[in-house]
């Protein structure tokens, strides 16, 4: 018996999988001609899974350079359409989150701009993991369908201002890619997250990207420089594909507003383009309008404004409809309830965002793999945001689903994850730079 | 859309993939329970090919302790049947060769052991790239087969000392692990190597093993000190497995013998059974014969004796017989040849046993992917070794095919590979270091 090492294919032509995993996995860099084939072939199915993952934890072990991430992002793009809405009539402009704990910014957000007179092509995703997803959360609204054809979306965007559709056809090479990301805990890299996100969003078409950059427990990567830095190359290749971009970082440490779910996510989305809303929904939906304006040339409308007087609501409904969905119709909510009350009287202490994340996906939120059903209803309210003031026994939060034997999990995912104390935590700013 | 790193499954079990994944990418130590699943549930296809590539690539970037090896070694003896040969009336010992070009020593050096009075349970192995496999070499004699039941190997090693099987039902997690090993890039690993060779090797049921560890352009790790390395960590793994093993370090910069391929080593090897041969075949089949019979506890006969006395000779025919084998009938040889000259006289120098094994792999002796038919006939012909003189003009290779376009690629392997100089190039001892 023999140990072969051996590629068999290599000699033939410098583009085998064998031998592109071996330059990644030896840390040297990938020629432009090996990231075209390699991206083309896994599309194809030329290049296995196991090829794949191999070569994507050899990514994640020896990163890669300014322009490996690049060339790699172009791959992607080119693995599929691109759309092109510049016909429209009117600035086209979207935003992508790195992904949060009760992120339902893009739901007040998009009729905000619409209302701006921008429009927004927005490709959603469904959440896997403990961050939700855009589409969960929509489609809680009954007949609502994200599954729209591309004269529709072309449509919507002249008539409405506003299209928000599956990612299906865009990047999917990226699709791909992702997948077997999530499967094979190569997730959390930089080169890989970046070329993710701005794969698709290059090819849907916007002529503006505002990124929402999260740091902090419940982002993606551990570190504020690292989400920077995740931010800086995402602008970077937004500029190299002709798209203007720039960045937020902003806090996750704590979710975001005073509910994590489905449904109970776009009924505070409702109250913020209702006017109300938590502060920092508001503030966060606010200042990523202005970005979005700002990039798309729009500078006639206080994005503020559009909440106040009810045209961003108005916007919001019309979407809706457009899309099949019912506002009129009850949102879902979870048929058992369980509550989690304050053992003292004090100040509300720091809310551990992913904890809360893990918390919601447990009771139903979210999904355990691709293609699984969420529980609409399923979700947590959170009744004390960290510094208001608490009294013994007070309810803390509240935990919906339709499955009780889930509240256990839950319950213990909240385990040590929030504090009752006697001094107010210390404030952070929600938005903590800007980056163009 | 978010960017997902969170596996879902992880909070209900502590035996996932994913997380088993990040545990070794964070330069974790793997726990025992972790490593014991994992090869179980790779095994039974509930671990994808995708996350198996991904971890193999972890370990090959991270490493693994000690402890690590030999329980991913355990677990993968663990995945199938353990032989026990302790009742076939003869002391049981088996050699393994990590790979080299033209190491047809098994061949000669089964038939040696028998005749000293030990019994060879030889689990052989097929080649795949630039090293041969004994089976590929032992097919090319007429009617050979190694698929023989247990009860044949059994009786075989009783009655005549020895039996030639394919490893086959052995460490079929190793069979997985090594097919998804040469097609992503992480062949190369010593933990990978080690672990591979001896879980084959233990649950093969010899009582005693020999390792000849290869070290130089033909062997599989790159310096001469993590072959020794690797030679430890093998004697090591035997005998926390309760194999008397020990380990020879032997050269590999130019290939052994004056043939490789198929049909030609099994030429040569009959050479040394008649008692010529070239003398570094003869040297290493002595050295390992010697080596085997002291582990086995076997010291009646000189093994050099059974060459020159014809015993040796004797017990191969008897064995290639009860396997079916025809030594009667002309062994097969390429029906094209091609002969590289001397370009000037001299003394021959250095000859690379890497390119050599790419030249006879291109002639149709090896595969480029598992389950290829191999020519038998192929191979090629060293007229001069090192250190030989040579004369202008002078045949000093001859390569042969069944299919003469591959001769290019062949003689394109060959350039640069050898010299013909005014000076011996240094000498190297064949046999460099014995590990116990």
């Amino acid at each position: 018996m023999t140990q072969n090492t051996f590629d068999a294919h290599e000699p033939m032509s410098h583009l085998d999988a064998p031998s592109v995993i071996r330059t990644k996995r030896d840390g040297a860099a990938l020629s432009d001609a090996a990231i075209d084939w390699v991206i083309d072939a896994y599309t194809r199915d030329r290049v296995t899974d196991g090829q794949m993952a191999a070569l994507l934890m050899a990514i994640f072990l020896r990163g890669m350079s300014g322009h490996e991430i690049a060339r790699w992002t172009a791959a992607m793009v080119a693995s599929g359409e691109r759309f092109d809405f510049s016909d429209v009539g009117r600035p086209t402009v979207d935003k992508h989150s790195t992904g949060g704990v009760g992120d339902k910014i893009t739901i007040p957000l998009v009729p905000v701009v619409m209302a701006c007179g921008g429009a927004v092509p927005q490709a959603a995703g469904r959440g896997l993991g403990h961050t939700g997803g855009t589409l969960d959360k929509l489609e809680s609204i009954a007949g609502f369908t994200a599954e729209i054809t591309k004269t529709q979306i072309r449509q919507q965007l002249r008539e409405l201002g506003a299209a928000i559709f599956a990612a299906g056809e865009l990047a999917p090479a990226d699709r791909k890619i992702y997948a077997l990301r999530d499967v094979t805990g190569t997730t959390e890299s930089l080169p890989l997250i970046a070329s993710s996100v701005m794969s698709k969003k290059i090819a849907e078409g916007a002529a503006a990207l505002v990124l929402d950059t999260k740091v902090g427990s419940g982002a993606f990567l551990a570190t504020e420089s690292e989400s920077r830095e995740l931010a800086r190359t995402m602008v970077e290749l937004g500029r190299e594909h002709g798209l203007t971009t720039r960045a937020l970082l902003t806090d996750m440490e704590v979710p975001l507003g005073r509910t994590v779910g489905n449904a109970v996510e776009v009924a505070e989305s409702l109250d913020v383009l209702a006017g109300g809303g938590p502060d920092d929904v508001v503030e966060l939906t606010v200042a990523l309008a202005r970005e979005m304006c700002d990039a798309a040339g729009l500078d006639a409308v206080d994005p503020a404004q559009t909440l106040r007087d009810g045209s961003a609501m108005d916007r919001f409904r019309a979407l809706i409809a457009a899309q099949g969905g019912d506002l009129e119709a009850p949102l879902p909510i979870g048929a058992h309830s369980e509550t989690v009350t304050a053992p003292r009287g004090g100040t509300m202490g720091d809310i551990d965002a992913m904890a809360v994340g893990l918390a919601v996906w447990r009771l139903g939120a979210g999904r355990s793999a691709p293609g699984e059903r969420v529980q609409f209803g399923a979700g947590m309210r959170i009744h004390r945001r960290p510094g208001e003031p608490v009294a013994a026994g007070e309810a803390l939060f509240t935990l919906y689903t339709d499955t009780p034997e889930r509240f256990a999990a839950a319950l213990s995912e909240l385990d040590g994850a929030w504090t009752v104390g006697d001094q107010a935590p210390p404030a952070r700013p929600l938005i903590i730079d800007r980056i163009t």
